[in-house]
């Protein structure tokens, strides 16, 4: 006999347990499934910078919070160029801020407020497939972590599944998709030291692209940028030192040692469709960003508050219009985000084979952004992001 | 025997005119000499629009006073992509504003204003080469138009001629600079009809660029992306205005006669050096800028304006520090430049060989500069230049 529920989410990560959150909010039952066990979706240390409107989702609707009390607010960043940092102050030029609150802490955070409202919340259910896309009743065909059959039927299904969506097949087919690949990653380390820098620092270096963060009082978060193909255990603890320095002249970093090491593959990816009759696609599983300007997770809880309201119109009112719209109206936040983070991208790393006239280019484009008042403002509210709902 | 000056002036462009205009302003004499003949300067049709700044200069000093009356005043254009029109209001945004008025007709009032003031100067005089530039009489060596032999000995040359410049030699040694070209060309059309619209129109559509301006109340002047290799003869009239109406959809184009065509290659360099000893390099002879976004004569004559700061410390009061720091601060407004003409011209036009990706993500991009204020703020103040001097 399959589970019936009014909306089936498959993952269980920020979108999926956020969208069961807020349809909660309006009554709408849903059941969520994740393949992973709940230990590892707390535990997976992912992005960490969330905009205003992400903070005032969470916190208003009661999803987290502790994200006002744990993370930390910051009303600027610093973009470092040609032997200068220049700070962009975010509260001068647009009155809005970003908090550093881990993306696994939203998930610990959502993960007890579900349970705790009595939320059907499955892990270590993986779907399979979903069917019946283009009836009332779509299915999402799933096995337990026995290997047992599982089967839910929902008015609509929801994949916030990822970028290696299952969901993704039912809506577009053939897994078709506008994608780019850049030609550089992001070596990632985590180490126990004191944060060297109150906020964030952006830094274009002639050697490449670094980003100096935080991740609490005795722990920080570097990246610098590496060739794609670089194996995380390529470098000696010296030799990432080494690098990192010479990537932020000017900043003196505070070492310890390095209990983390990865490497976070640049890509950019928008499906075709996001939705197929009653199947909708929502977050890593509608698109993927580049990791600079932290939009992946922003763009998911966007995609969910766009989603609830279709959901809401449609599922209690009866009312398809703005069900129909989604598509469309995420589309476009989702396109000026993917703008975004290629441009920050753009801005700030080497790109490999570039002529030296695209290198002093950048450093123009740099000095026109931090000289100028519009220009501060214009980075500041994209990575700030807008109001939500 | 040698003419003596104080400043001899290769080029009788806007940068060397003005420049001559400007240091007669200080009571410094100079020679400018160009291998043209005063009609073929006068004719030529360029770019034609002025920066609140270049329009400042040009009238507070008198070097034209046509300029305000002739010219006309625009304070907005219009950006158009995915079949819709969107207003930059300058007045609005930064409250400044650009004109419209022909280079040749800038031309034809400074070489007025220099003949009234009794400058010396020289037509159909070819300079060959600028000698010893690093003692404190530099020499310009040249030919008249009958061939006969003409030196001018300076405390500075300037070479202000051109993005062949033979006084390039003089400072680079092997012509050395930072390069780019574009793997397109703009092919520009001048026909007799009544203006398509108020304000200049940039539209950005899936066949490629187009500009669509004025050129006086019967002539229009419009431009179309095309290959570089286009033979300016190679359309019919017919086919020509096929193309401009698919690049601007949702436009009625007035169509006329077409009288003039050309194809203008897109090219980006940047001197690697400005200034060696007594011999310094303003204008296309430093830089050369594609022509989106119409920086080139304005890039020219903040230059002047910069070197006429540094030669007046030197030449009235012996101090070498401005003349000494001049390529500096000049190449951080070329770079700034630079970007600008690089940015317009790629959020516009048609990348060969761009992916669906990229043309989503230009769209993107387009739509995050006309929906934010702070980005069309951005915009307009490049567009329309910072205050001069």
């Amino acid at each position: 006999m399959p589970v019936r529920t009014r909306v089936a989410v498959i993952g269980a990560g920020p979108a999926g347990l956020l969208l069961s959150h807020l349809l909660g909010r309006h009554g709408i039952e849903s059941v969520v499934v994740d393949s992973r066990s709940r230990e590892e979706i707390e535990t997976t240390i992912r992005a960490g910078i969330l905009e205003q409107g992400t903070v005032e989702i969470l916190s208003e609707t009661g999803a987290s919070d502790r994200v006002l009390t744990a993370g930390r607010k910051h009303e600027g960043m610093e973009l470092r160029f040609d032997g200068e940092g220049h700070r962009i102050d975010f509260a001068a030029t647009v009155g809005r801020a970003v908090w550093l609150y881990p993306q696994h802490e939203v998930l610990k955070d959502l993960v007890a407020a579900r349970l705790a409202a009595g939320q059907d919340l499955r892990f270590g259910v993986t779907a399979e497939r979903v069917e019946d896309a283009e009836t009332n009743r779509p299915r999402v065909v799933a096995r337990d972590a026995e290997g047992g059959a599982v089967e839910i039927e929902a008015d609509v299904v929801v994949g916030a599944d990822g970028s290696r969506s299952v969901a993704r097949e039912a809506v577009t087919g053939t897994y078709g998709g506008y994608f780019r690949e850049y030609p550089f990653a992001w070596f990632g380390i985590l180490c126990e030291a004191p944060p060297s820098a109150e906020e964030l620092i952006y830094s274009n270096s002639p050697d490449g692209f670094a980003l100096i963060s935080q991740r609490g009082p005795g722990v920080q978060r570097m990246y610098f940028q590496c060739d794609p193909t670089t194996d995380p255990g390529a470098y000696g603890e010296e030799r990432l030192w080494e690098i990192l320095r010479s990537r932020v002249p000017g900043i003196t970093l505070n070492e310890g040692r390095v209990f983390q090491r990865d490497v976070l593959r640049f890509r950019s990816f928008v499906a075709h469709e996001m939705r197929r009759g009653r199947v909708v696609l929502v977050g890593d599983a509608a698109h993927t960003v580049p990791p600079t300007g932290a939009k992946g997770m922003n763009l998911a809880v966007a995609d969910v508050v766009v989603l609830t309201e279709a959901l809401r119109a449609l599922l209690l009112d009866g009312d398809e219009s703005l069900f129909d719209a989604f598509p469309d109206t995420a589309r476009k936040l989702i396109w000026k985000a993917q703008h975004f983070s290629w441009w920050m991208t753009s801005m700030l790393h080497l790109q490999p084979g570039a002529g030296d006239f695209d290198r002093m280019r950048q450093i123009g484009e740099l000095r026109s952004v931090v000289e100028s008042e519009a220009g501060r403002a214009y980075l500041a509210e994209g990575y700030t992001g807008r109001p939500l709902g």
